[in-house]
């Protein structure tokens, strides 16, 4: 019997991302996600087009996020036109609530100077909801508490009400939003969130939502939380410097990151999805059957050369 | 219309765990948490025995876990005995996957010596699962994609399967859990991990838990993530020392932090779960009409003087 702990390779196992089963049993256990993506083809996979990425630059390095213009067309223009300005640059993440947001950009509370807008409208209407028609949403067989449909539109994890026809993004761990007053239209994108915590789905529907981090996650993920109610951060030094936002399109192409997301409307995403619902890898006693939408992972990779 | 966003009060106040109604309306909102948390009583209050309460002590400061002997006795046992003989101390978290889990105490892989066990056991039952007889376990009305019934059971979020006649804990951000092999009986409390991402409710019944964090919770989740697969720290001078690991009840009184959770099986407590269900304070204009298991809040506070 051991007396201390391996390092744990089956827990690792069981708690990666990817991993490769680690018993072999007398039937083979479905494929794992790793498999599957190892499987797969060049189809399976799309790369985002760079007037949708935005990369949000820090000392520790890049943070990408993907926009989401099927959802929200006037904040994903804005927040073009606010990147392409150069609003964001020199301004910081200013708030960070444990197990709930980050929050960066505008911030007329710390003490930052007004900025002009540039080409960027000052006032955009409410879009925390869209007709669903139109949009190409993959439905999930699992249950959901918070509404009455639930799936993927290209990469983003969504929620759909089919009697009233409307369908809207869901406020999952990674998700990029903007902030708002108590007015519903009073968001214009100069100021933004991430959710960094147990996915607030509380939000859904009462705020829009402009798109979700692809890579990068771990620079806002660890920031240091603020001490100040709600996370904002009491001392001023305390906040973190934004380099520069910018769309992949404004750098050079040497510049860029090249990475790709993983489709979500496949026969193999379906596969990726239950290889997760029911983990059947050796070290699983018991498949759980169900897996709710903002635990799913939608990968993303580095092209192949 | 303002050009320049203002801090946002009312965003803060919907991101909020603890805020005021942004509006007065014709009616009367419900009370929100915090208006409830203020009117209660001390006997919505429980102060939890200094033998469940394990202080990790970070260069950061003190986190604060309750451990959990309703689900995991034997498992407790030996972490109350790991702490007196300070099994941990000198140790350190040496694993950080970004929206899964923090990893810490013994790990042979990066070079820890072997540490004698005192009166530890090397070797325990799995307990992933009790039977639900004899647990104030508290329902929540609301539907759960993984188990038949959610709820909370004296402050920790669990589930029950009435025709099995078992229950266990949720694997909700903040709890913690025992690592283990392949094997189901491989834990033995030595090696433990903190969720810090998206509730990995698929590990419900699969790996035991132990406990979950009242206090210091930030300490653990802005742990810069490990670059290694699994998140696990590359260099090892990454890794976060452990000064100590003890019980409250090891410590003088004086030294020990004063606090007392909100009782999870009162009328205050649904009143509670219920302001967060439908939020009703001005800002948001859809209440939700659910609330998931691992959303729901379980206050934590400084005794009143």
């Amino acid at each position: 019997m051991p007396q201390f702990r391996r390092p744990l390779p089956a827990l690792a196992c069981a708690l990666a991302l990817l991993c490769a089963p680690a018993f072999a049993q007398e039937m083979p256990p479905p494929p794992s996600m790793q498999a599957l993506l190892e499987a797969s083809s060049p189809e399976d996979w799309r790369t985002p087009d760079p007037d949708d990425l935005l990369y949000i630059e820090l000392a520790g390095g890049r943070a990408i996020v993907e926009l989401a213009p099927q959802f929200a067309p006037e904040h994903v223009a804005n927040l073009r036109a606010l990147a392409r300005g150069r609003f964001w640059d020199g301004l910081t993440f200013y708030r960070a609530q444990d197990n709930f947001v980050v929050q960066f950009g505008a911030n007329v509370a710390d003490g930052e100077p007004a900025k002009p807008l540039g080409e960027a409208r000052a006032a955009l209407p409410a879009e925390f909801e869209r007709a669903a028609d139109g949009l190409r949403f993959h439905r999930l067989p699992d249950a959901d508490g918070w509404a009455p449909e639930v799936g993927f539109v290209d990469g983003f994890a969504a929620a759909r009400d089919p009697a009233a026809g409307i369908a809207w993004m869901a406020h999952c761990y990674g998700v990029l939003g903007a902030g708002r007053d108590a007015a519903p239209d009073s968001s214009n994108g100069t100021e933004l969130y991430v959710v960094i915590g147990q996915s607030p789905r509380q939000l859904d529907r009462n705020i829009t939502q402009v798109g979700r981090v692809l890579q990068g996650m771990e620079l806002l993920s660890a920031l240091p939380r603020g001490s100040g109610p709600l996370g904002f951060y009491e001392d001023p030094a305390q906040a973190v410097p934004i380099r520069s936002i910018r769309l992949a399109s404004q750098l050079p192409e040497a510049e860029r990151t090249p990475l790709q997301v993983l489709r979500t409307d496949t026969p193999l995403f379906d596969a990726v999805v239950e290889s997760r619902r029911n983990r059947r890898d050796g070290w699983y006693l018991r498949p759980a059957g169900h897996i709710d939408l903002c635990n799913v992972p939608v990968p993303v990779r580095t092209p192949p050369a």
